[in-house]
C-alpha cells in the first residue's frame, strides 16, 4: 500500500492503475476511521481494481465554532486499517495542498443544503460538495463509496454528480452499528463511557418509528412525538432536530406515505450525534 | 465529421478517440459562429487529436430580461464552419438532455463574478461556470478553448479549473475583429449598418487607452474620462461600464502599475456590447 501526499504524485499513481485497465475506487474519509470506514473500503476492494482512501479533514466544511481543530486524528492506526481492509493507495493531502490559495469556487447543492443538518451547520454542505469535487476530479474514480449514516451527505453528492454529470457512480453503504445500536462514528470518541449508553437512544428511537409505522401509523406528528419520549430518557440529550422527510426532496412529509428518511441530529453532552433510516411505506 | 446529439453518444465517441491514444480538445460554443469561434476550433484541431465542439446555448446564463429566445442559431451554416475548421465531432444538446430534470447545483466563483459584467447580469457566470463544468464532465477534454473576448468569463473559467482541481488546461485565443476594429460576436448580428459603425468606437476607445499608457500616463480616472468621450461619438452608445482593474483579481485599480485589463460594455441600440484589453505597466 502506497501513501501520497500531492496531488500530482496521486494522479501519477491512479493513472498507472488505469493505463493497466484498472477501474478505481475513491473512499474519501477524514481519518479516525471505524468500521462504518472499514466496511467502505472493503466494499470498494470488492467492487473496483485498485482503491483509492483520502484522509483528509477538510476546514471548508467546518463552522468557525465547530470542532475543526479537535477533530481526531489517528493517521497511524488509519493506515494500518486502510491496508488490511484493502487500499491500494491513501491519500493523505495537507490544507495548503488542496488549498493553496483562497477558495473562491464553490459547489452549491441548494434545497438539499437547506433543511436538517443544513440548517445547524450553515455552510457545511457547501464545503462537502466542494471538496468531494476536488477530491473527484484529482482521483477521476469510477465509484466513489460513502456511508448511509451521512444521508443528507450521501443525496446532496448523490445530486450533485447528476447534475454536473460528474463522470462516476455513489456506492451507498450501510450504516455499521455498535452492539448497543449506537451508529459507528469518529465523533463517539467524545462521549464518556455514561454519554455512550445515552447515545444509544438515538437508535431506539428510530427502531421505535419503524415498529410504529410497521403497525400501520402513519401521523409523522404522533411518531416523532413518541421518538422525543424515547430520546429523553438520555438525561444528557438535547435535540437539534428529529424529522421525517421525502427521500429525494428531503421535505418534510406529514404522513408516511411514500419513501422516507427519518432523520435526527442530538447532543449528548457537547458532541453532536446523527442517526437515520429510510422507511418504505410498503414495508 | 460527425454530430452527436446526447450526452451518452458523444461520451462513447470520446472515449474511443481516448483510446486510440488521441487529445481531445473541446470548444464550447452557443452557436451562431464568427470568426472568432472558428479560430477557437482551428486552435483545437492544431494542438490536439480529436476536437469536440458544442453548440448550446445555455438558458442558465441568460438572465429573465435578456435574449435567450432572440440569440442567434443557425445550425446548419455552423456544422459547416465546424467540419472546415476541424471539428471532428459537434454535440448539439437538446435543453431538457442538459437539464433533464430541476437543477440544483451550481458552481459559484464568488469575488470574480461579482464585478464588470457581473455587475449588470446577475447570475450570468454563474450560469457559465455550471454548464462549462457539465461540459467538461461530459467530454471530458485534455484541453478547452476559449476566446480573450470573453476576459472575465475566461477568468472564471480558469479559475474554476483552478479551484476544483479538474483535470484539463484552459487555452485562451485572441480576440478577433473586423477591419473597423469592432470585435466579432454574435451579436454583431443585431446591429444596424449605422450602429455597426457606431460600435467601432468601442475598440478605438481601448486603443486610445492603450497609447496613453504608452506615452506614460498611468491615471485611471484620466484615461477613463478620454474613453468616455471617445465612445461618446457614437450617438447612440449608452456606457454599462469602462473599469481598469487587475487582471487577477478583477478589483479596480487607480494607476495602472501592474498587468491590467481593460473592460468595457456598452450598449448601441438594443444590443449590449463588450470588448476589452489588457496592458502591462511595462509596455
Amino acid at each position: 500500500m502506497k501513501i501520497e501526499r500531492t496531488i500530482r504524485s496521486i494522479r501519477k499513481i491512479v493513472k498507472q492503475a488505469r493505463a493497466k485497465g484498472k477501474s478505481i475506487g475513491l473512499v474519501p474519509t477524514m481519518g479516525a476511521l471505524h468500521q462504518g470506514h472499514i466496511s467502505l473500503i472493503e466494499r470498494a476492494a470488492n467492487k473496483t481494481d485498485f482503491v483509492v482512501v483520502t484522509i483528509f479533514v477538510n476546514p471548508t466544511q467546518f463552522g468557525p465554532k465547530e470542532d475543526f481543530n479537535k477533530y481526531p486524528r489517528s493517521i497511524r492506526i488509519d493506515l494500518e486499517a486502510c491496508r488490511k481492509a484493502g487500499a491500494d493507495v491513501v491519500f493523505i493531502p495537507s490544507v495548503k495542498q488542496m488549498y493553496p490559495q483562497e477558495n473562491m469556487t464553490w459547489v452549491n447543492v441548494e434545497k438539499l443544503s437547506q433543511g436538517l443538518c443544513g440548517r445547524f451547520r450553515p455552510g457545511h454542505f457547501r464545503g462537502v460538495a466542494t471538496v468531494c469535487a476536488k477530491l473527484f476530479n484529482i482521483v477521476q474514480p469510477d465509484f466513489a463509496f460513502f456511508g448511509q449514516k451521512d444521508a443528507q451527505q450521501v443525496i446532496i453528492i448523490k445530486r450533485m454528480v447528476a447534475d454536473l454529470n460528474m463522470p462516476l457512480d455513489i456506492v451507498i453503504c450501510p450504516t455499521v452499528r455498535e452492539k448497543s445500536g449506537l451508529a459507528k462514528s469518529s465523533r463517539n470518541q467524545y462521549l464518556s463511557p455514561q454519554e455512550k449508553i445515552e447515545a444509544a437512544y438515538l437508535y431506539k428511537s428510530l427502531r421505535k418509528c419503524r415498529q410504529m409505522v410497521g403497525k400501520g401509523i402513519k401521523d409523522v406528528k404522533k411518531i416523532i412525538s413518541q421518538m422525543q419520549k424515547i430520546i429523553h430518557f438520555a438525561k444528557s440529550a438535547k435535540i437539534e432536530y428529529i424529522e421525517i422527510v421525502d427521500l429525494k426532496t428531503l421535505e418534510p412529509v406529514k404522513k408516511i406515505d411514500r419513501l422516507v428518511l427519518v432523520a435526527l441530529a442530538v447532543r449528548i453532552g457537547g458532541t453532536r450525534l446523527i442517526d437515520n433510516i429510510t422507511i418504505d411505506k410498503a414495508r
